[in-house]
């Protein structure tokens, strides 16, 4: 049967902020710039969640998208939506919440819901609409 | 010369409903939910074709879009824009319209009718903004 | 206090036809084109709600967003999607679903549903991005 | 001569909560739900500024948008943009941050940066792309 | 009836450049910039048409949009499409093809093409998704 | 360390014609058709550049997005907008300006720029939004 990427994108609301705290002030301003503001800033995030796998040729479904998505909201958007991404969530403990990082960590948490025959094929997230990253497990 | 991937972005509006006459309607529901609705429902389907090869010395082309979008018109878009699905495409006949089943089966109308020259890269059918499938042959 | 619009927009994924059972098919796909055609076809409809009142000075709103959607899903989403809107709702009965039509039904639900503080200043139906209907209830 | 609105659309990101201190928590999170999460969250907010007026017969302007786009960004989005729009904006002192309140105080400092000869016509501030407001100065 | 407005979006690509023979070459730099470049530059405008009539109760249309689109077509953009604004169009000759000078002019080719039925509304002409204008004709 | 791609979305509004100066008007119509017009047209184009490597451990980033957004419109931007892509751009020169064409010289400017632990990993060029090219350095 023939493989196939299906799908789904999922959005959140979150505050977040880039800075170190083992740096001066002086410098998380010199690297990261306005990201680096005290009082935190915040983005519409939204994630487009890549499965592929074989059709199915009972149901003409890779995977079902409605399971993908109540599977993504309950491992990671429940967590992270109208959140602080450096003081809220548990799984983000430790992390500079650059969207690089969060990709990585949300693929850590999606690839272990999902079932053996579709594998994780990619993620996007976007900041902006013209800001994003992509990862692909690798 | 350099390999490059042009695409062009047709549309069509359909009606359509995922559902098997051999399972009774409760086992419809239990896989298809809302998209087994017995007298149909609806989408506006956005597909992305995407050929690539190299670029013509000549004109500067892989390939002329144009082209594309006339042949890609006449050998999916007219059997597909404001039909039914399930009902009037003799093509689709005994497919289950999912939408990872549909770009498999428009990509071998489009492929055949595309030069030597270049090749299929990519097929991305949009059901909704936030689900689509992409298929790239394999 | 300054009086504000406010708008949520909502979606529906429905299937529809132009049709008259009074008129011959020759006059049905005179008027009506491909919108005709027998075994439907369907849309990805997308609805902006906006409804104008002074903000409260406790709350900071208008109207609450959430109950506002909650409101028209109730009244107006759970009917409509993945339905067949010549077939299955029984408010439609008897309606041509023309975009224009459908607009104005749609308000006379909506409407009732609103506490007397707010009015309902506004509809906007999109039946494709390219495509769409603007009512204000006069 | 003719009067036509011109539009600039600008953005900015922000963290913001809904509450209020002197209500208990318990009726914060009932009124504001989620957003008034302690941590704060955040949006990527647009912004359309229109103002109208006749065309100059000189330049065929009403506005130059350039320069009503330098205007606004130096008397709100350089405020706004990765801040917080409890804490860090003087003009925000006191004021719930809902897009309500914001779009109507942000009115107050786009008007006063206007000639005369052209006047404030609209805003329209999205907090996501399915959530806005929209003021006129009423 | 109720009245209600209906809208079809058209598009276009164009050069133009911003320039008055009468000025010398720093003047028109000053009041128009970039936009001055003597060898043009081009732009994707979008421009939606807007009509408002009353539902004709046999058809349920206020106006046919496959007309409305296919009347703009033959008035304004086989004119406008990959054309240059300040040489190629009769009906330009003389005007500074500002966004706003374009909206009034367009204006004045649709008005006559609709029936005495439906009125012209609206126009909002995109000369970017962040720059446009808006004409109602008076 | 993990590797992931990051975009950054640039635009630049511009003017060209598909012409070769060694054919008759009528072998360029034929083969351009429209995109001969003798007097330009032209585009808002849209371009993402992305760059791979491994997150940085100190800072969380592949690379500063800011970085890489000045870089390209110093090198690439600044020379497109607002001018003739046939007249006005040293090194496009002899260049039938083809978005495919156009993409393969716009990577050679952009790899020079970017420091040894990223590489390019993909330009896509969007003419308008239906029409895009893409290329990966092959």
């Amino acid at each position: 049967m023939a493989s196939v990427k299906v799908t789904r994108r999922v959005h959140f609301s979150a505050a977040h902020r880039l800075h170190r705290d083992d740096w001066s002030d002086e410098q998380n301003v010199a690297v990261f710039g306005l990201c680096a503001s005290p009082n935190w800033h915040g983005h519409n995030y939204e994630l487009d969640v890549t499965v592929e796998g074989e059709i199915d040729a009972g149901t003409g479904f890779v995977y079902d998208l409605k399971k993908l998505r109540d599977m993504v909201e309950a491992e990671v958007i429940v967590d992270l939506d109208h959140r602080n991404l450096n003081l809220d969530v548990g799984w983000l403990e430790g992390v500079i919440p650059t969207t690089e990082n969060l990709v990585v960590v949300i693929w850590q948490r999606i690839v272990r819901g999902l079932p053996e025959r579709v594998r994780l094929a990619r993620l996007v997230l976007y900041e902006t609409p013209r800001n994003y990253v992509e990862y692909t497990g690798g």
